[in-house]
């Protein structure tokens, strides 16, 4: 899926170096100058991507517990290791419901929701929240790129024996404007059966279908609960089988 | 939602006669005219919409078992009442995944995936479908109507107590380039607090959204476990608060 979003990058007349490290970035008379290894780039605009880190600081300061990635460790109600004081947004970590185990993946929905539920647990309402599944979605030019769950590499580090599939998939009956292909990777696990999660690449219909895959890894469905589901069709949204249903379909048969 | 749909059609230069019964239909010398009750009007097409009904003489006349709507009663491997006969289509039943009860819901998807099924069936596999949730979409010109689970009638008829809450939702972040209005109605029990249905209409982004909703009817998902499922939020695809997610949080607070 990288190579599909380089690859879109590069016929959108993107400059792409990978493996290479900025020296240096100069204002010249009208953009910058970006200084590289043995490489010199004239830009109108530069900016800079270099990763994120929870904000945590002043509760480390404070003495409270730092767990995965430093991010503040709360429990389901947002309380942090000393119970008068809460933390929510993308400084604190939250359960992972494929895993069980804590995480810390900072989006803005778990963030905003983290701070509706302190608002309701420092008064009478005890709101418990039930963690996250890393769904997620962004635009790269005309692609959609989402996932949710876990990637094969993921499902192996926490000890699942996960099987992953690839299919490409119409987005749309093939005779309506507009359909495009969608890929698809799935994964599940072969003990259980369990659906572990999914990823997406396209130009049409791609953002919200995660979404039935979201809903599924918090129900803990089976890849053949998930394959069963009884999901949207007319030919200008979808072909008869959902492409959801189609991976988890052919992911079925891997397992 | 039929007055949305209504003032579609019109919008779009349709005309519209409700309660309105065509008596003949003649082909003039360009197309056709059709006469009504006290009204004659010209068509260049007439396409006659008059309802469906199971094709299921055939097994009638064979001594199958008829159920809902005179379609054929099939169990969960699509046999019929004669063990050594199997139906697939809009000609047979299916169990409906929210009340557990036969139903005739003649839509694409199950019949294809019960035409699947009967040929698994017929040989070593025994692939039993776990039943359908009524998850349908439509285009009228330029709006998107879907729906999944029940309606709030359905849900009375049925025995639920069930409550409806509407709201009005953005499809993307407000100042996102397409970012239309999604009405949706969203279907609860005040007794258990299970999530029954949800209907939606709009203009962007709404036949994908209704899945997430569907994948929740089939696990049985509660409206306070849908609302902490978590979808995909970026600003060109969705507010924060995916609108199915809004619903849901309004429709608890009412339950």
């Amino acid at each position: 899926m990288a190579k599909t979003v380089q690859e879109e990058l590069i016929r959108k007349k993107a400059l792409l170096y990978t493996g290479t490290e900025i020296q240096r970035i100069e204002p010249d008379g009208t953009g910058s100058t970006i200084l590289c290894d043995g490489l010199t780039l004239d830009a109108d605009l530069a900016i800079g991507a270099t990763g994120v880190a929870p904000c945590s600081d002043l509760a480390r300061d404070a003495g409270l517990v730092l767990g995965v990635a430093d991010a503040i460790q709360v429990d389901s109600y947002l309380r942090t290791s000393d119970p008068d004081i809460f933390a929510a947004g993308d400084c604190s970590d939250a359960i992972h419901v494929v895993t069980g185990e804590p995480v810390w993946i900072p989006l803005a929905l778990r963030a905003n929701r983290a701070g509706w539920a302190v608002a309701d647990n420092l008064f009478a309402d005890r709101n418990a929240l039930k963690g996250v599944a890393g769904t997620a979605v962004f635009k790269v030019f005309d692609l959609t790129v989402v996932r949710t769950g876990l990637t094969l590499s993921e499902a192996q580090k926490v000890g699942f024996d996960p099987v992953e599939n690839q299919i490409t998939s119409l987005s749309r009956a093939r005779w309506q404007p507009g359909a495009a292909n969608i890929d698809i990777n799935m994964v599940g696990d072969r003990q259980t059966g369990r659906l572990l999660g999914a990823q997406a690449i396209g130009k049409d219909g791609v953002a919200h279908r995660i979404n039935a895959v979201a809903v599924a890894l918090h129900a803990h469905m089976t890849v053949a609960d998930f394959l069963q589901t009884d999901l949207a069709y007319a030919p200008p949204f979808s072909p008869t089988w959902d492409p959801m249903l189609t991976a988890a379909i052919q992911l079925a048969k891997k397992l």
